[in-house]
């Protein structure tokens, strides 16, 4: 089941890299990336020597200090912000937010304010939730994990005795499999579209390790995941991933796991949906038979066209999303522009992503920022120019298994329209004639 | 003065890698790391096998809940974590923490508490805090950046003008020039001896790319730079360095700098000196020389055995320091454990590190954790058994220009014994024969 099934991949070819990789002629990188003189020159492109140039504002030859010190710096600021920082009060549109019109806080989630951010690392403040019945207050002092079923020896451990095994740390991606859902409403902007997705560093024990310690035995196919959370959320993770890349986690971004992401242990199931990465573990059951619990037969599996549900659907596919410009936002200038965004796959590297400022009937391919990780995010940056015309821009990603991000209707072909998990089409966002940033769905 | 001053570069050969590759006879990796049925065996090394067994606690064969459910399983939990989440509260000892003793908290620092971290990225809410005037308020509407001096159009930015040029991501490292002094008293954890040291994602606008937009003329030779704070702290930086890689930072993993770390904007020069990226960047002032200020002539200069001082030593050595275990901490058991550690350089990537657990006799190769990046903490780890002797454990990096990291002696022998900054000497710990952790330096 770690294969791809036929139905999740879109009937797409790889689009022509040549063709990808020359910019239409309104879209010369060198407009203003170049050096020297080049770049002066484009400063008026970007709109900003004109309108901030400071010749009114320049200090006399002899100052040092220039006129207008503002009152934070002729006073003392506030004490060292020791034990533990937290972000500045202005910025107040850098929180999570939680489904709107949710009538209970308890299976619910939040999601991570994407449009906000940039790189890479999702702060752990931020990082997004999915919860079946709240979070736990969980004393790690107390907390076992039990490790049982078809191995030689069944284990108990506490978490000391896991922090000693040896560990590793990598950073992974983590999205929900509804994000977004296929069906309407769509969101307004990235965090609504696409927010149930963040990105950090994950140190803890491979479970093959756990595995090896306890004796496996040949007759264990799958491991029965358990929550301690009140849902005792559970969720089958087939033997030949647990053998590969999944992790018994207990930090997150160098620090424990904050509580709503599982304090203190979770699983880690690189690439996989996010509800297989059981929080707050508490028993891993080595079986032959996958649980077939409520969480894989009514919840994540996908309804097909012909009436019939796709279940086991693990993996997250390649995808890639814009986050500036992005809806709710507004260019408030001509000129170039820089667009920035994400993308992903949980089969491995970025190799390649192509934007579009024409509704994808032209691409041309955006510069990636290193580092370009394995099932991480890897941050992607394009120039493009507005003069007040409508755009429709929108980008799409390519592993490095060679899948293409598909278009929605792609995937409705593939799928049918009742289908309601992964999701991974192309996003478009609307820039109208004032500048005005929507989706471009709707 | 980007090159290496003589009496910084330590008088050490760079060790023979083949005997460095080849661990003692009591420090085979396999021991514990292999697979399959060698692993089943090194289950009794690691001491967990025995006494973690489950046997007793193992579910009857028709149940699917093991006994003595939790308390925090059999109800609902907390609502869903939004806006912004925290640690939990039985995180009591993963905080920053001030100087011992100080008696105003203005003009200060706070260390990040290495010893209870993971991996390479600090949370913003642990990154250390140096501050020389306390900590200002700054509204980011109010903000501006002013670049003037030796340029054809001396500018003044909004941070939503700066937020529209071009950005950077790259994963750094940031230490304090004083990490730590070389002078007594020696600290106890490892946040006490070397906690002015993070590592972040900062995402920012190249300093090059304000220079062109500015037009820097070709007498401009250093740029001095100038924070909103009510010291107005500032510090000199080559045009050299400037116009490589130096950024105007406003992001720090993916979310707006923390006010502590410079909220709305600060310099970022990746391998100098934490002090030179100048926190709330108010002014950027081209000039032909240095300006001398007090933070580069009474501070952050380095007074040599023949009472001149070293100036501008700018960049931060390589250098690693064992984190797990370490100092107050205590092994429980005898067998096989994992060391882990990070390492370092403000000259490039970490090329090798090795560790030893005599005091420096013998070393051997520690394993790097992916990814290792440029300027960034690198994570590593290697095994060692301990069976109740004494051991004087230690680490020592190599960056790929060859440097390898120097003893505290050698450090001495070059720079006498007066010298504050610039320690980048191995870090000993020693493990007592009842398992307790000591500086090693004491």
């Amino acid at each position: 089941m770690t294969a791809r099934p036929q139905d999740a991949q879109a009937p797409i070819s790889p689009p022509d890299p040549e063709a990808a990789a020359s910019p239409g002629p309104t879209l010369q990188r060198r407009k203003f990336l170049a050096t020297g003189g080049a770049m002066v020159g484009a400063a008026a492109a970007m709109g900003m020597g004109g309108r901030a140039a400071a010749q009114g504002a320049a200090p006399a030859a002899d100052a040092n200090l220039p006129p207008n010190v503002p009152a934070w710096t002729r006073q003392l600021g506030a004490p060292t912000a020791a034990p533990y920082g937290k972000p500045s009060r202005f910025e107040t549109q850098a929180i999570r937010k939680l489904y709107p019109g949710l009538t209970e806080p308890m299976s619910a989630y939040s999601t991570t304010p994407l449009q906000e951010l940039d790189g890479i690392i999702t702060p752990n403040g931020l990082f997004y939730e999915r919860h079946h019945a709240g979070v736990p207050e969980i004393d790690p002092a107390q907390h076992r994990l039990m490790l049982h079923g078809l191995v030689e020896r069944p284990l108990i451990f506490t978490l000391d005795e896991l922090r000693q095994f040896p560990a590793e740390s990598h950073i992974y991606f983590m999205e929900c499999s509804g994000n977004p859902s296929f069906l309407p409403p769509w969101g307004k902007t990235a965090a609504e579209v696409c927010g149930l997705l963040s990105c950090a560093q994950w140190t803890g024990v491979p479970l093959k390790t756990l595995l090896h310690e306890a004796g496996l035995k040949p007759e264990g196919k799958w491991i029965i995941a358990e929550g301690a959370d009140g849902a005792a959320m559970n969720r089958s993770i087939p033997m030949e991933k647990c053998l590969d890349d999944v992790l018994v986690v207990y930090s997150q971004n160098g620090e424990r796991l904050r509580p709503e992401q599982g304090y203190p242990l979770r699983l880690f199931v690189p690439g996989y949906e996010g509800n297989t990465h059981i929080k707050w573990l508490r028993r891993l059951h080595v079986t032959e038979e996958p649980v077939h619990s409520r969480e894989e037969t009514a919840k994540y599996t996908d309804l097909m066209a012909d009436g019939k549900a796709r279940k086991f659907s693990f993996v997250m596919e390649c995808k890639s999303l814009i986050t500036a410009p992005s809806g709710t936002q507004r260019l408030t200038r001509k000129g170039m522009h820089e667009m920035r965004g994400i993308a992903w796959s949980g089969r491995g590297k970025i190799a390649r992503v192509d934007v579009s400022i024409d509704g994808g009937n032209n691409w041309y391919a955006a510069a990636l920022q290193d580092p370009v990780l394995d099932k991480a995010l890897t941050a992607f940056h394009a120039p493009f120019e507005w003069q007040g015309q409508e755009l429709m821009i929108m980008s799409r990603a390519i592993d490095e298994t060679g899948y293409v991000q598909p278009t929605i209707e792609q995937l409705a072909d593939a799928r049918g329209k009742v289908s309601f998990y992964h999701n991974n089409a192309i996003q478009p966002w609307k820039i109208s004639a004032s500048g005005e940033v929507a989706n471009g769905r709707a």
